[in-house]
């Protein structure tokens, strides 16, 4: 059902009129100073303009106008319009290694004068001398360990410091940039585009909540409150007279594969209408999106650029897209081909 | 210096020109169809019409206007404008006991002739007698035990669909009237009044989030996912095709005490600057707001009237406010008198 919806929106008809309603709203703009600039503008630029034209720009957009559209059959009440959206891979890159796990494995070394151990003790031994091939060897358990000596401890006011001092100095390998830089223009379109038009966005991401809420509000312009996150436990104290949150080494949730729509669920309480994601890991989100009754719209997005990014879906370790793709192909969602569909991929690119 | 900022406020002088300003909105409206009614509509119109002139009121209206104040030393950025409400005995009544348990104990005898084992095994022997005194032996385990028997091992869909028959149904024994009429009508007008102040409010209840959810929208218009409150684990499965959520019979997170700045910080990742309570289960919430720079304001609501509510507070064993009592005493935070300071209780009193 979710299919014919979403088939049906992309027949529904291009706007022919353009230059009539543009005339209109010139004429209405010189003869009052009441009209809505905001509406106006809408008709006359494009939301998405780093987008190229195309099916995936355009089911985008046939989305968002029928479902925004009193009286439409596709409408969707204000409150309903909960969009979500994976953060690594699909808002900003995810490569060599996903961002959190440097800002963990540079913590190792920021920390090591007082764990003067690490230097014989694995997994850290291996951070201590950038030997990523060893610590892989350690796997899940050895992140782990990785995480909970980099990113509890502390006090909440702490580890937010520790996060904005390192997104302040820290430099991407590759293009060598603060990892803030590497997010994506068109996704940034598209979270403005969705916001204008009543969507209220929330991040679901595998990553930790509380790296995140330093800087979503600044880059993506997604309040704090909406970031749905990995987190670890953490307790209350009265110390010296001041209250603080204490970061404990033990998880409280993954928000990862089933655990996005638990989280979803916890977090907003309401199933979404718009999903956005890039790998296995935000399958079950899609399916759960994709549940709902009425309009809704799912979008993966394919990493199919080796040149202005990276390429990589069925057997890569980062941001695996394999049973997603087939699951996308087979329900009709709507795919983004990262090196077809976008014309920029960074917004340092407009610049340049 | 919270006590220092707060009693400043209170010393900022009342607007002793509202006519003039009055006179030049009215002006403002006849030559022109360009002017903003919402500010104007606030010059004229009690924010607060259910709430008795005084220091009470003076001290809530003097602080939002002083921190929304552009320019003003108290100023407070919108985003940072986030207030926490506590829910039972604070936006609604707590008595004879937590509207919750009325809904686990009803519902303990809707699932009763599954349950034919009920009938000789406590504490849910003592429900169905409506033995009251009796199931009190069994302490808080007890109550654990009907929650996890009526609030799990169904979908959250089934869970929604529960709560909401059950408000349509049942009726408050005193008042013979559906449990959310039982809200205050003084704190709903705050709620708005905040709301059009640009503030974000929460609930922070030690309440089930799933048990709120379903009508706070309708009632506070608090939307669904500003709500933080007590919740069970979830896991996501697909069941014969379709995706849901389950419900376990496993405590996730009690949002009370210490747990509510926990929760604070998990769901919101802000400080609020504005706190709402009534008993010492919100005092912890309390001091997490207190402590952060700038302006504040933290608002205990202590229940005095016996005769159109209840009064109660330093022994009482449902909403207990004793320790709480002496540090809005000790801190200058205000404090409610509602006898005094409440013109209505609930919203059918303006209809009586």
């Amino acid at each position: 059902m979710n299919i014919a919806i979403q088939n049906k929106k992309k027949q529904i008809p291009m706007n022919k009129t353009t230059f009539l309603f543009a005339f209109i709203a010139v004429t209405a703009l010189l003869f009052s100073s009441c009209t809505q600039p905001e509406e106006n503008k809408a008709i006359q630029t494009d939301p998405l303009p780093s987008w190229n034209d195309g099916t995936t720009k355009e089911s985008i957009t046939n989305f968002v106008q029928s479902v925004t559209k009193p009286g439409s059959d596709y409408f969707i009440d204000i409150p309903d319009r909960i969009a979500v959206f994976d953060n690594d891979g699909n808002l900003w890159s995810e490569r060599p290694v996903y961002f959190q796990l440097i800002f963990a494995m540079d913590r190792v070394k920021e920390l090591s004068p007082l764990h003067p151990e690490w230097a014989s003790e694995q997994p850290f031994k291996a951070v201590l001398e950038n030997d990523m091939e060893e610590l892989m060897k350690y796997g899940e358990h050895g992140l782990l360990q990785i995480v909970m000596a980099t990113h509890a401890g502390n006090t909440t006011d702490e580890f937010e410091a520790a996060v904005k001092d390192w997104l302040a100095a820290a430099k991407h390998p590759r293009f060598k940039r603060p990892f803030t830089d590497l997010v994506y223009q068109p996704m940034l379109e598209l979270l403005t585009y969705l916001q204008k038009n009543d969507f209220k966005t929330f991040i679901v991401s595998g990553g930790g909540i509380e790296f995140m809420r330093p800087w979503v509000e600044e880059i993506y312009g997604i309040p704090r409150d909406q970031v749905v996150g990995s987190s670890i436990k953490t307790v209350f104290e009265i110390i010296d007279g001041k209250p603080v949150i204490k970061r404990l080494p033990e998880m409280n949730f993954i928000d990862d594969k089933e655990g996005k729509p638990v989280g979803i669920h916890k977090f907003i309480g309401r199933k979404p209408v718009f999903c956005s994601g890039n790998s296995d890991g935000d399958l079950q989100m899609m399916q759960w999106t994709a549940s709902g009754e009425g309009s809704r719209f799912m979008l993966y997005l394919h990493h199919t650029d080796s040149i202005r990014e990276w390429a990589y879906d069925r057997n890569s370790s980062i941001g695996k897209l394999d049973k997603g793709l087939d699951e996308a192909k087979e329900n009709g969602w709507t795919v983004i081909n990262m090196k077809d569909d976008w014309k920029v991929i960074y917004p340092f690119e407009l610049q340049e």
